[in-house]
């Protein structure tokens, strides 16, 4: 072999980071892999409008088949995105016997099993590194680094539009989601329509990976429990930083024996844990290895070069599998094929953990011990509780933070709680994770 | 293959930890691997010590031989350390075709060219993640999820005795460094003969491997620039928090085009850092790609476990390659065998940066004029200076921040600060990373 051809389609942003990166850094990595890396071809159905990287326009076609069929092409990069015909031409390039490279988290959180099992029947790899955290290197992490571990704990920040949005708002107190989200749209942080980001999908669709490699269990998406940030209201924020902690929208791992907790949702978290201090549009995921104890990855979790760059970085190792004469050896979960998870996702309701809880009341005589009182009946155990002054509505925030409680318990006691007269509606809850609270 | 048998030379603390993690995690690295890991013989000079972990006596044996030349063996993990007997070891086990895994950074950085080059003759793997940063996956990272970027820049902390050592002066001002070096011998984070850790040259041997793996330059570890942690003091400590600094051994790689610099010295960060937050024993990796931006890989960079795990991840790679049918083929620095890297290492001397320049000075007219008029004539200019009060010896301290000068500069003024009269000793002299200074 004299050298690799690579064929892509989508010619987006990341794929405009792909052909700027295998330009400018040709020499390189013909150094680190030996032979040339060589662009063969782009299919996009749009190949007129100007990237800003110069490209010769007889590699473009409009037609996917070129790339699938030419049989100079050992690896298909696919940065179409979504499900279909994404889905379809994965499938063929493997049925070709072409390697694939993905940056596809929803396709691969819906179909991965399908598209990892017709990968193993074809003996070819299928790299997805830029799915999950763009230029961090976490599922090859996971996959490789620190497979000696069970991994008890996973917490992670996924998604940079949430973690700009949440940033933002702590730092300036007093400002709304909504004022923050059209800035962050302002500045192309968030797309025009965010719901897949700020919903928590998008960070749903990366954690059923991360899940399929730290415990091998896979479930589609809508097993998860994914609560977004479109509710976290500036009070919350600031009655945070009081207590000394910060808000971010956490997707979560943790290990009961085989069985796991797995969600997505705003969290408390205290201001010294090495999450607390990823902000803006960083993604940082925190780890708790049996083996290795806690480790934490950092850095740019979307964007055009750095999510080129892992796309880049499973060409790379692929090509160096294609030329030893072994590619497919990697399971792309990091389990045997025949190996099925003994565990299994908890539901919410099962969960136990601490809780900050908002009740807003009207200052009635009676109202704080109505509430107490039905915590006490669901079992919760109240830790602190802190009243502020009157607001404009005329009622008046109780915060509490419960110790551990069940969730079940406080969605039961949270629904009667949001009945009372008293109570203008039902209350904000938001989850701690605090090791030094009981 | 029903199984892959491993072979280990050196039952010490990394040693034991192995067999903990192949004994208590047996179940899922099976499942990761697809057949079961089996050790299958441990070699020591000394097999009747209890190391608190249970072995089946029959595997033990103190004539290594019989790990190297077992046809069952496929891999041989070398934890003696030291470079005799190790490299007789490693290249027998290489040439009996046998896979390697090592923790031996000494070994590496000043043997590595010749390990390598037989590995990759007899094409078997040689992983080494555990010889830098412990368990944090950085070298793989480095080699495979990085690959496609250019590294600008690396700033790690890679000894955790001197990390705990600086923290704990930073926590405590005023305690002496010989003082808490007693403190870390007592609680095991320093060996009792320290030199090695507090001098510099355990971190200078992981930076040869990491500038292997960023750049493909491979020098000896006389070549880079060290500067240990013995001399720091803690009126230094107290001088950095009053600047919101934290002082920090670093190994530092920075890229001037294909030259670099490589170097491991004090060295006073702002407190708002990522790496400033890299406290006690925990080590750190801050990094820059070209195309992936900032990174922080932090984790524990020492200790039985976390480098066990390391060596596990290493062992499992080698697995999967081995029963996969091809081992040998990712290059153990990341870079094809025949290619030569066109940088060098610039002479410390040549380098340029801002300097923290302490001067103890005898409370006399003119000597202030006398110390800025030297630095003067060698172009250097001060960002900013402060004198304290005097102290008990009788010479008050003098500190300089200076704007971006060139280390020859530095040390020819320091030199002629030193001779005169008015001066007690050579400045103390401490690099600074800010990139707000100019």
């Amino acid at each position: 072999m004299n050298e690799f051809a690579v064929g892509m389609i989508g010619f987006g942003t990341i794929g405009s980071g792909v052909v700027k990166i295998l330009q400018e850094n040709r020499d390189i990595l013909e150094a680190r892999v030996g032979i040339p890396i060589r662009l063969a071809r782009i299919a996009d159905l749009d190949i007129k409008t100007d990237r800003g990287i110069r490209v010769d326009p007889s590699l473009l076609t409009t037609d996917a088949q070129q790339v699938l069929e030419d049989p100079n092409i050992s690896l298909v990069i696919e940065l179409i995105g979504g499900y279909e015909p994404a889905r379809t031409f994965i499938l063929e390039a493997i049925r070709n016997g072409k390697q694939v490279v993905t940056a596809n988290k929803a396709l691969l959180a819906a179909h991965g099993p399908e598209i990892f099992r017709a990968a193993r029947d074809a003996g070819v790899d299928i790299g997805f590194e830029a799915a999950v955290a763009g230029g961090i290197p976490i599922l090859r992490s996971l996959r490789e680094g620190l497979v000696a571990n069970r991994f008890e704990k996973v917490m992670a920040i996924l998604n940079g539009t949430c973690n700009f949005i949440l940033t933002a708002m702590t730092d300036n107190p007093g400002v709304s989601f909504e004022q923050v989200l059209r800035e962050a749209q302002g500045m192309g942080y968030a797309e025009a329509d965010p719901a897949l980001d700020i919903d928590g999908l998008d960070a749903a669709q990366k954690l059923v990976l991360v899940l399929g490699l730290t415990h091998g269990i896979r479930v589609p998406v809508n097993r998860l429990y994914v609560e977004g940030i479109r509710n976290i209201d500036p009070f919350d924020i600031v009655m945070a930083r009081e207590f000394s902690y910060k808000i971010k929208l956490l997707a979560l791992i943790i290990s009961h024996g085989d069985d796991v907790e797995a969600r997505i949702h705003p969290t408390m978290l205290p201001a010294g844990h090495p999450l607390a201090g990823v902000d803006g549009v960083f993604n940082g995921i925190y780890l708790k290895g049996d083996m290795v104890d806690e480790q934490l990855f950092y850095g740019r979790g979307a964007g055009k070069e750095p999510t080129a760059s892992a796309v880049i970085g499973d060409v790379i190792e692929t090509a160096r599998n294609v030329i030893g004469g072994k590619a497919g050896v990697v399971p792309p979960l990091g389990y045997a094929q025949d190996w099925t998870a003994p565990g299994r996702v908890l539901d919410i309701r099962e969960i136990v953990t601490n809780y900050y809880v908002r009740v807003q009341a009207f200052d009635r005589p009676g109202v704080l011990s109505k509430i107490a009182g039905i915590m006490g009946e669901h079992s919760i155990s109240i830790h602190s509780v802190s009243q502020k002054g009157r607001d404009k509505s005329g009622t008046v925030p109780v915060v509490f933070v419960t110790h551990l409680s069940k969730e079940a318990d406080i969605q039961e006691a949270s629904e009667r709680i949001g009945r009372l007269d008293a109570v203008e509606d039902r209350p904000v809850i938001i989850r701690i994770e605090d090791d030094t609270l009981s």
